[in-house]
């Protein structure tokens, strides 16, 4: 028995690839159109970690995905909490819950999923500007 | 980069770990009480693919869990569909989607997450009784 992946729908597909692979760096794996079911697929996975994936299913006739409690958040371990958090907040991405602690981070997709961001090996040393950033919104 | 896990809060630690574990066949591979945040993780992983876990997260002051559409399920690959399928059933668990093809299925978690089981290398031969089995509710 093995993880395959977590589905979540989006509303605007262009917007959630640029989030998911140009902003967090994720990859795309695969890509399915479905002409007939009008809704395409795709497959994102982190750089040498493929066997676990995130499937966006992306409808082509819109419909609204409020986000419910149920689900919380994906989360990646990360080599570099702070170099991910900056290139991320350069590209336009609000950090939600900052690394102050040099370990953890939260930020959203554009369809408000919430993704963790963990240290890899534990904390860094907890630095500026981080140590003082605030929290902004929920996640 | 490395995918670590998708976290679902539950209303009902037990009923889940119930579900999860006993019937779904995952193993617990974690877990930790928070006495002064009131609250508990589980940390579940598949047999032999320990790597990708899903994060229980029960508060231990009830609140509702709505289940939004932003999220959509969590897949696993399966040795046999129908094996694990006849063990769900027979435990109890409907299986909303049943494997007629041989190859997919969904279920529901207690919190209504749906869980979608992927026939490891692709479908089995179709054969009853699932061939004939109908749909039960959404997933």
């Amino acid at each position: 028995m093995k993880y395959l992946h977590t589905m979540v729908r989006v509303t605007d597909l262009d917007a959630s690839l640029d989030f998911y692979c140009n902003k967090l760096g994720l990859d795309v794996v695969g890509r399915n159109d479905y002409e007939s079911g009008r809704f395409t697929l795709v497959y994102l996975a982190a750089p040498g970690d493929y066997a676990a994936q995130v499937e966006l299913t992306y409808n082509w006739d819109p419909e609204p995905y409020p986000m419910g409690r149920a689900f919380g958040h994906i989360a990646y371990e990360v080599d570099d909490i702070y170099a991910i958090c900056t290139r991320l907040m350069e590209s336009g991405v609000v950090i939600n819950r900052p690394p102050r602690d040099g370990r953890m981070a939260f930020i959203r997709s554009p369809d408000n999923v919430s993704v963790e961001l963990l240290q890899k090996g534990g904390a860094q040393p907890p630095r500026e500007p981080w140590k003082s950033m605030v929290n902004i919104g929920q996640w």
